[in-house]
């Protein structure tokens, strides 16, 4: 009942146990970061709540995140914008991954690289006409396994259900409060 | 000429650089991710190029993602979406202790938490009406430092500068390339 590693019994099961108990699918995911010293901080990721319970994992993930050198950080660890990049592709390979196994699809491979074109005359402040964030993101997958044609549905099936792509597309609501006491 | 751990020196001549040669304001930041089994899968982060040439750093950043048992997952690192709110914590942050640099106000502690809800009604199909991604995510910032309302103005210019505000907030296109060859 395995197959690319997905366990795909499990995988309906729970598809099924979900379209009885709507509320099992609300989720919340959590992080928490620390300001270190100049661009440099620190986030922490670990509780999470969802199929109506809280989640705590055995341990903490840690990750920091800085500017380059260039930018007058001092590449204590990737910039944000680079983290962007990595939830996109993980996205996108979590989901053909559990595509395939759904639809009896064997994988033998799969890589990609994922772009994101910057300029930063907007978050420097010198343009009003160019925008803070990425203007183009770009991912290539190569993938190997059954035949090319399913390969390709699967690749589209999951950008058609990914968390991340949907986000980056099509933007989120994003409040933010300040406590400066 | 350091506030924050920032060197104001360096910040505001980049700044000047770049007003002489704009060109040197266009950066493309790169991943590169490879499946391992299941929804388990890892990026690999390094060079980019940017002021006109490129860079490579000593050493390769690595990162998991997987998906959590819950959702057929074995946990080997966090979702996808919750790179997305360290990205969005590192974004803001980095830019809290640059404008309060070049504002000339003093920081001592700034903590952040970031929430992102999410019904996976979406992802798993069980939904045409249930968006895939976050449908909101909030962010909260406890500072200390200089007067509060110093502190305030500097996390609002953060966010009106800030490239991963503006991604997840207003969208970006993304286009997807398949070798399935």
């Amino acid at each position: 009942m395995t197959l690319n590693g997905v366990d795909t019994h499990t995988l309906f099961a729970t598809i099924d146990a979900v379209k009885d108990q709507p509320e099992l699918a609300k989720f919340q995911f959590r992080a928490s970061n620390r300001w270190i010293g100049g661009t440099h901080n620190r986030s922490t990721i670990n509780g999470y709540y969802g199929a109506g319970q809280e989640f705590v994992r055995a341990s903490d993930h840690r990750y920091d995140a800085d500017h380059p050198p260039v930018l007058t950080g001092s590449d204590e660890g990737p910039t944000p914008v680079e983290f962007l990049l990595h939830a996109l592709a993980a996205c996108l390979t979590a989901g053909i991954a559990n595509v395939a196994a759904a639809r009896g699809v064997n994988l033998t491979s799969v890589e990609s690289t994922v772009e994101g074109d910057i300029d930063l005359l907007g978050i420097l402040g010198l343009s009003d006409d160019v925008r803070n964030g990425y203007q183009q993101m770009r991912v290539s997958f190569t993938l190997r396994g059954d035949d090319p044609e399913k390969l390709r549905a699967v690749v589209e099936q999951s950008r058609k259900r990914s968390a991340v792509f949907d986000v980056l597309t099509n933007g989120v609501p994003v409040a933010i409060a300040v406590d400066a006491g």
